[in-house]
């Protein structure tokens, strides 16, 4: 019998919940570990698609009678209300849990009120347990749930000069199959995919997520979006293909902007309402322009291949700066080789105010 | 008493010889270690500055008469000629020294013929110990001998998106103070910096090697060269200021190609003339474009800020490339973290034929 601190729990939860990543939405990714009177683990669980059940059901159900007296320990504050599964406050309650170690609470007004409902069972409650490792493992759906948003990763390809393609137009291939497949890896984490019309017209890209070597479909395909203020996208565009849902977003549909360009505000409202809390925008130069410059980009993710043009289009156009002041600031939190390529992962720098 | 392996001994000679990594122009770094009959290390020396005593000899004034029956473990091929000192062959015969260790050939044909010497006279001579790593620590100057024209590192500073000033031409400063400090230690190891007239005409750079808090200037100061077909340099440029010395090149000095710019062969001519065996092309775009599509490149070396702007011009441009596959590919050989930015070092991956 080894007792298992709450710290620990939390680690473990933390790493249950990661297992979710990519099949959740619209629902957050949750671990829970449920630990007996004695501090020796009885029940772990994370949620694993929504409509399935949570985190706390799944080591309830293991722990059974051992729960009762003990500590849950939750990445995320436990649901209050009754959705497509009951409340697991309630359950906890019943099950006799004495103590829930929460690592954030939760930002969604209708689940939320999870603490004080377990408080007012008499249930011991502590929250912010490892809450910075919490809240970056489950970043997306928390950014995406208190801006009413999905959470934006613009990911480009590039040479080291900054271009996605030669002056004639070609492109095929800058970045390695590596990355390729890093990028496939990456659409499987999110709920739809964004390009702009440019990019279908140029390039007629599938955006699926599949295994580049045998053509296979991953399981669960994100939603494809193609940003089309004048509805041009061809009837047989490979993104109208069976293979995945898709959207095909016009000024007619979600409303314009004064230039006569769909409303990205509205476009991002829509894309919330169909559940999406992780898109990815994948270009082109100047839709990733319009999203930076509306400040919607939450994370950037840029492939940059070890080669040179010195000419052809960049991989970003129209972003809203006139001069070097109004640069826009990022931080780099990730460098990684794949292949032969470079994997760079950024963040917006917070602005004052 | 310690005995030392000849391998050990000639990873010192290594360590040594990089003390006199940008001091050394036109000769070569060189490091020496001087074992006794008994392996045990009795001198070590390297080259400090052309003029200066050779490493060998160094070596051999600290030993005396303990190099007598023992081995000389040396980077490069000892000279066999009387340049401003006299030939180390002859030296190292007269000290009795029964074996030479080299680590590379010297390719420089006066100055060669070294080994043969050594031979002649008796001396057991070993050609070949740790090549590659005393290659990788006198790249510069083995690929300027070899090729008889300058070795061209090419530096530039860019956002992610490969922009190198914003639109309205600002871009003090792209990158970080730490960068910038990166860029005047690089100077501190070349024997001239590069760049365009527009470069000039645009911000005025005094292109000397300094430290960036309180602007002293390092002992040795590179060449400042500037290509500037049509002598347009300003009287007051500060690139003509009594830091350094300054080439303004122009095709009345060096010769013009026919679209009427300074011959590049020329000036790599010149050049290497001048003592010239490292250098630093700083930009702008179109001298780096120059420079890549004639193949004059060795190294590139970019700092990448972690910023956008989205419009702005690029750091290259007109390298030659039209379609993707004419791209000029490179590889990654260092990523390394500069306050907050990215310094990226690439090499041009050797050509079939």
């Amino acid at each position: 019998m080894v007792s298992v601190s709450t710290d620990a729990a939390m680690r473990r939860a933390i790493e249950l919940a990661a297992r979710g990543l990519g099949s959740t939405s619209p629902n957050p990714v949750v671990g829970c570990v449920l630990l007996d009177v004695n501090g020796e683990l009885v029940g772990e669980g994370f949620h694993a698609y929504a409509g399935g059940p949570h985190a706390e059901m799944v080591a309830l159900a293991q722990a059974g009678e051992r729960a009762r007296g003990g500590t849950a320990v939750v990445t995320l504050e436990p649901c209050d209300h009754t959705g497509r599964t009951g409340p697991c406050t309630g359950a906890l309650i019943q099950a006799g849990v004495a103590r829930v170690v929460i690592g954030v609470p939760d930002p969604n007004l209708v689940a939320s009120g999870g603490a004080a409902t377990l408080r007012a069972a008499g249930v011991e409650v502590e929250i912010g347990v490892r809450a910075a490792e919490v809240e970056a493992g489950n970043i997306a759906w928390l950014t995406a749930v208190r801006r009413g948003r999905p959470y934006v990763i613009w990911k480009f390809a590039s040479t080291i000069d900054g271009r996605s393609a030669a002056a004639d137009g070609t492109s095929m291939w800058i970045t390695s199959e590596a990355a390729r497949m890093d990028v496939h890896a990456l659409r499987g984490t999110v709920d739809a995919v964004l390009v702009g019309i440019g990019t279908v017209l140029a390039d007629d890209p599938r955006l699926t997520a599949r295994n580049l070597r045998d053509g296979s479909l991953a399981i669960r395909q994100p939603l494809r979006v193609v940003v089309d203020s004048e509805g041009r996208t061809p009837a047989d565009a490979r993104v109208r293909d069976g293979a995945a849902r898709t959207w095909v977003v016009t000024t007619a549909e979600v409303g314009a902007t004064k230039e006569d360009r769909v409303d990205l505000d509205a476009l991002m409202t829509g894309l919330y309402q169909r559940g999406v809390r992780a898109a990815l925008l994948e270009g082109g130069p100047t839709l990733a322009g319009a999203f930076l410059a509306a400040g919607l980009v939450d994370k950037v993710v840029g492939y940059v291949a070890p080669k040179l043009l010195g000419a052809g289009p960049a991989a970003l156009a129209d972003a809203g700066p006139r001069t070097i002041s109004e640069v826009i600031d990022l931080e780099f939190v990730d460098i990684t080789q794949v292949g032969p390529d470079l994997r760079i992962t950024a963040l917006p720098r917070k602005r004052e105010g």
